[in-house]
C-alpha cells in the first residue's frame, strides 16, 4: 500500500469498540439549502419558497431531510470508521424539521461489532440543540488489517 | 389557499393508489460527485481520489450512496406524491457501486395506503441499467383534500 | 420506448389545451444570486456589491433578470409540457427589480395551439406578490403520441 | 460618486455607437450543465440523463438554452455597456442544440441608438463555431454622463 493510501485510510475493524463516537455538522444557511436543492434536484417548495412554506404545518422553509442524512454519511466515510469502509445500509426516521439558522449536528456511535462479517452497527442521529431531528441506524463493513 | 400554493401543491391522499410509480435520475458525472462532496462535506477519497480508489475493492472512484438516496427524496418531494407531503422514514440498502458515466435512475412505487394515519408506504429503488444499486422503503404522510 | 423514458416523458401535444397553467419559484436569497453569478459569469456589481448597488436607481442589490427567466425554462422543461418538448423562442420584458427576500414565482399558461406545426404559444410571467416583474411569451414544439 | 463606484461603472450613452461589439463564452462541460440545473431547478432529463436524451431527436444530452442566454446577460451587464445599464427586454430564438464539449460564445453588437429614451438596441447571438445556436435582440437603457 502506498504511503498516500495508507495515510488516507481510516480505522480498521481491529481499531473499533462499542461506544466509540464522532460528530460532524453545520449551521444551516440559505446557501446549504440552495446547494442541496441544486445537487439533488429536490426543488420541493417547502425548502425554497416562503409563500408555499407558510401554507404548510412547518410555517417556514425547512432543510431537506437528506441534507442531515448526508452528514451521517460524511461522518462514516471520513471520521468513524473513515475511508476504506463500505456502507451497507442506513435507516432514517425524520422526527422534526430543521430551519435556516439551526445548527445541525450528526452523531454516530458504535453499538455492536459483528466479527464474522466484519460489520459494525451504529446508532446515527442528527440533533438541533438537544432535539433529535433524525434518528436511525447504520450497518458498515470495515476492512481488517490482515 | 392562494392560486400559487394550490398550483404548486402535489397529490393528495385521495389521489393515490397502489402501483402508482415515478422516476427521476441523472447521468453521474464528475460534476455531480464534486458538488455532492461539497454540500455534504463527505470527502471520502473513494469518491474523489483516483489513487486511493484504486486500492479499494471498487478499483475506481464511485458516487456517494447518499447521492442516489437524494434522488429518491427528490421524487417524493417533487413528483409522487410531491409538495405538501411529509417524509416520515426511509430505509436504504446499498447493493452495488455507481461509477462516473453510469446513468442512475431512482424509482418509487406506492405499495400500501394506510388511511387511518394518512401514510403511504413506497418501494424505493435506484437502478443503473437493470441492476438495483440501492434498495429500500419509504413511509410518507400525505395531506387530504378536506 | 423504455419504461424509464416513458415515465420521464412530459405531456404530448394531444394532452394540451388552452388555459392549462403551472408555476415554479423560489425565495431569492444571497445563495441564489451568488450561484447564478457563478454559473453565468454575470458579476455585474448591481447584483453583488452593496456600495455600487446603492448608487443605482435600485438602491439595493437585485437578482439577475435571467434568474427569473431560468425559472420559466424550468417550468417548460419539467412541468408544462415537460420533458420531450423543444424550446423554440422566448421573449422577455424586464419590468421591475427583484430583491433579496422577495419570493419570485414563474407562471406559464397555454394561450394557443398550432397543430400543423405542433407548436404551442404560452404566456410566461414572473411575479413577486401581485406585481409582474418579467413579462413575455414562449413558443414550444411538443411531440405527438403517434 | 465614490471612486469605487466610478471605477466599476460601465460605459455611458455618450460612449456608445452603432457597430460596437463584445463577446463572452465558455466551453460547455458537465460542470456547467450540472451547475445550471442546480441554480435554475431545470432538471429536464434531456440535460442530465443519457438514456432519456438518447430517445430524443438530439441523441445526446444538451445544454440548457437559458445557459447561453445567461452569457448574453453577462456581456451586457459586465462588458457592453456594462455596470449601470438597465436590461429592458430580450428576445431569444433557440436555433440549434449545444452539447458537452462545444465552445459556446455570445456576441452582442449595437445596432441602434435611441437618444430620446437613452435606449440602445443590440443584436445578440450565441455561436458554436460558425453556427448561430441562439439568435435574438436586446433593448438596454444606458445612463448618461450628465
Amino acid at each position: 500500500m502506498s504511503d498516500t493510501v495508507s495515510l488516507m485510510h481510516g480505522l480498521y475493524f481491529e481499531d473499533l469498540e462499542v461506544g466509540q463516537s464522532a460528530c460532524f455538522g453545520k449551521t444551516i444557511t440559505d446557501a446549504e439549502i440552495a446547494a442541496f436543492a441544486g445537487v439533488s434536484g429536490d426543488t420541493n417548495p417547502v425548502h425554497l419558497h416562503d409563500e408555499f412554506a407558510a401554507s404548510t404545518p412547518f410555517k417556514t422553509r425547512i432543510a431537506h431531510g437528506m441534507l442531515g442524512a448526508s452528514y451521517i454519511s460524511t461522518l462514516i466515510g471520513t471520521r468513524l470508521p473513515g475511508p476504506g469502509c463500505i456502507y451497507v445500509s442506513q435507516n432514517l426516521r425524520f422526527k422534526a424539521p430543521v430551519r435556516v439558522g439551526d445548527t445541525l449536528t450528526a452523531f454516530v456511535t458504535i453499538e455492536e461489532l459483528i466479527p464474522e462479517k466484519k460489520f459494525i452497527k451504529m446508532k446515527t442521529q442528527c440533533l438541533v440543540g438537544d432535539k433529535v431531528v433524525i434518528d436511525g441506524e447504520a450497518t458498515i463493513m470495515v476492512p481488517t488489517k490482515g
